[in-house]
């Protein structure tokens, strides 16, 4: 397949034409962009030449050896593979044909440290290597993603244009930047997919509290939906979930949405987020309600079960529908507020831990388009940081703040109805906890601190002086 | 310090002489068995010498090899230094001591997968190891602690009598029994803890809404829990936070809980509790939340900024005391069973993951004196076990599904008495959402199945058919 003019003439190398990356391919290539593209096996290169235009420069091989060929000195080459074990071996095998100063771009949704362990590696080979998150599923690929890359910063210089080009734009602006060190691309990458998991988790509850505590069936659920995504809540995630209310099923001619199975599964980053928050210490308690609810979805005989056993109330609101739903409009909107702030808390402290120098006004631009968090929100996110990039934490930021207060009243009306009829709104219910807890200056931790003093010696702190105490409890 | 007669007499060697290591070989030897201790600190082993009795057959010495000389053969040597490094270290020290058979148990707070690791070094070299979890604090070593021994279970039968002998006695059992393969101990211990984690976090809010919600003072506080104490909250850490708000400070004379800083600290147990839940799948919410509100409460600066610009309800609780006292009682009852439930359902899926044959009802019974999480509910919690050692999660024991069938409005009012006042209640909102999901045969998880088809093809069953299925979606 590479003919003798080919050689070297590729401004960039593609590894793995999957869905995604053949998607990729042809965006770039759409942008004036030559594309080697690589894949092991062949239907997939067949594939790809059967869908791509005649104007499109795409060339393509089943040789790693001759991809490196056909890319431009130095080399720049996109691997978008499964993550994990495939990554490690692909680029065992192109490392052969590669050359100092060649640069590597991973944009699976690798584990943010194996991209520092591969950064080590081939920093020693003297190669470039980046990690760069990608999100917009398939289409995004196809039409603009929103591009997260991180690492070698010498390396995002050389393939910005073809970067920028590619991404979605918004306004003026294309979204993709460089994120910062090593594996600052992907773990921005793993935190918009655990803000994700929040902000579907949210919907869900809603849709929970509008199906069973209203009755809402899926025609009406689309309209809610649908009005609600020209409102506060503008978002990819509210634009689709109108969309899906509406979608038929071909088989039984009713909504589609009702024939799929409450039983939800996962790739794993919302763990991975749950997981890194957890060892960096930094609360992000409506991301592990939410992968907690994907876990116990799967328990479906167990619920079946309980559901004959254990009683609670009827699961049935007495709310005036529409007045719901302006409620929950404003819940839903405070709540998301809280989830990006956990989110970009996490972001701050692993920028600390991990010397990834973020800069979050960049990150929120970099996601107001192509990826599946986009959302209105995000604007005024962006707007908060450019006004102050020290900004703790979102909660804080002025605008952000009085548009939490001035709803909160009926967010917690929305909490009560959920407790009171028996639904379960664990998203809804910590983002309000979180919110509570954070803006107290005082927390009964204390009471944690002296209990654990009291049985195992740990000793505490006190509010009066500096120091390490501890007591002979129970000893009076 | 080893006398010729000395050699090859101790029934037990016991390495490290902190607080806990030194009341262990005093509680043992209490039994009439025999303790050679070594440390490698002398002034260790002068406080032991000074502390101990006449009667107590206690040899020291500072040099591993002579203790390995000191002890019985098959040689039992107990290791009780902190978890980490400092094992590994030790174990390599001990090994060229040790011949065939003798058996080497980490008594430590040990992370179960170093457990592993060790078992598998150790079984190469002829030797016998058991990880044993020992709960119960320093009062607990001395006096008789609950443990949870696993892995050889040869080793076991070797040293049962003397475990038998120290351990705890509830009735006439002792509270320490096998509890299975591999690192068996060792994860109990950590969901032991976990659950502690969930029990202290759920007496912390309710402390909260005491204190914040109620205005109640340490005085009255004291009485309101030594009451609790006296019925079906009856547990330990009851009693001791009873003791707690007794306690005054010695500096102030005023009660010592106001003096104390509200920034609790941790060990890492709960985090593992919550991580390995997340890597077996297991729903854990309230674990969860505990160990996020002592993340939390150890933003204290930026807490105390919020507390200034970010306004809610003024935290009062319009509520009569004695019927919130008695709805709060029954609220906090229903969500300790749940933590339980998740704590018991963690180890169920543990045993199956990683093969180590757990009795539910054993473990139950372990618990339920000397350790931090002993409580009356065990009594109730063993019980059910008996009666259905299968029981697939304990919130489907008919005993204890009637006891939150019938407290569940109480639990109800008082979060929503926590939501309207604005007092961060995570743990009893999150034992309520588990309760309310895991009872419910339907849960919007479909719509996420829905989501995840429409932007990343990721497939989804459906309730009709068998199969995986994926939608072009919004192309009608």
């Amino acid at each position: 397949m590479l003919d003798g003019h080919e050689k070297g003439t590729y401004d960039v190398g593609l590894v793995g034409l999957g869905v995604m990356g053949s998607n990729f391919a042809l965006n770039i290539a759409d942008h004036g962009y030559s594309v080697a593209g690589y894949n092991r096996k062949e239907d997939k290169i067949k594939y790809l030449s059967e869908i791509k235009s005649a104007h499109h420069q795409i060339g393509m091989t089943q040789d790693l050896q001759i991809l490196c060929q056909m890319v431009k000195k130095p080399r720049t080459i996109i691997l978008l593979i499964p993550a994990g074990d495939a990554v490690d071996s692909v680029i065992e095998e192109l490392v052969p044909f590669l050359e100092t100063g060649d640069l590597l771009i991973d944009s699976g949704n690798s584990h943010f440290s194996d991209t520092d362990r591969r950064n080590e590696t081939l920093k020693k080979r003297n190669l470039l290597f980046m990690g760069m998150g990608m999100s917009g599923g398939e289409s995004g690929a196809r039409h603009g993603p929103s591009l997260m890359p991180g690492g070698a910063e010498e390396g995002y210089e050389r393939i910005k244009p073809i970067l920028e080009a590619s991404a979605a734009q918004v306004g003026d602006s294309a979204c993709v930047a460089y994120m910062g060190a090593g594996s600052a691309g992907h773990y921005v990458k793993m935190v918009h997919n655990g803000i994700e998991y929040g902000l579907m988790q949210l919907i869900a509850e809603s849709y929970d509290l509008l199906k069973r505590g209203l009755g809402l069936q899926a025609e009406e659920l689309h309209s809610v939906y649908r009005r609600w995504n020209q409102g506060v809540l503008n978002s990819y995630l509210m634009e689709i979930t109108a969309d899906i209310f509406r979608q038929k099923d071909d088989r039984t001619d009713r909504p589609l949405i009702d024939m799929i199975a409450d039983q939800a599964r996962q790739k794993g980053t919302g763990e991975w987020t749950v997981s890194d928050a957890l060892n960096i210490q930094v609360p992000t308690p409506t991301i592990d309600a939410a992968v907690m609810m994907r876990h116990l979805s799967a328990y479906k005989e167990e619920r079946q079960e309980a559901e004959g056993c254990l009683h609670g109330p009827d699961k049935f609101l007495k709310k005036e529908k529409e007045q719901f739903l302006n409620q929950l409009e404003r819940a839903l909107y405070c709540a998301n507020i809280v989830i990006y702030a956990q989110g970009m808390a996490l972001l701050r402290q692993a920028s600390e831990t991990y010397a990834y120098h973020l800069q979050p006004q960049t990150v929120a631009r970099v996601w107001k388009g192509g990826c599946i968090i986009r959302a209105a929100l995000l604007e005024t996110i962006q707007s908060a940081y450019t006004a102050d990039p020290d900004l703790i934490n979102l909660l804080l930021a002025p605008p952000l703040t009085q548009q939490v207060e001035t709803r909160q009243a009926d967010w917690r009306d929305v909490v009560v109805a959920g407790v009171e009829s028996g639904i379960a709104i664990p998203g809804l219910m910590t983002s309000l906890a979180y919110w509570d807890a954070y803006r107290s200056s005082w927390l009964p931790a204390n009471l944690i601190m002296a209990q654990r003093d009291y049985f195992g010696s740990h000793t505490y702190q006190r509010v009066d002086m500096e120091g390490t105490f501890h007591t002979r409890w129970g000893s009076d």
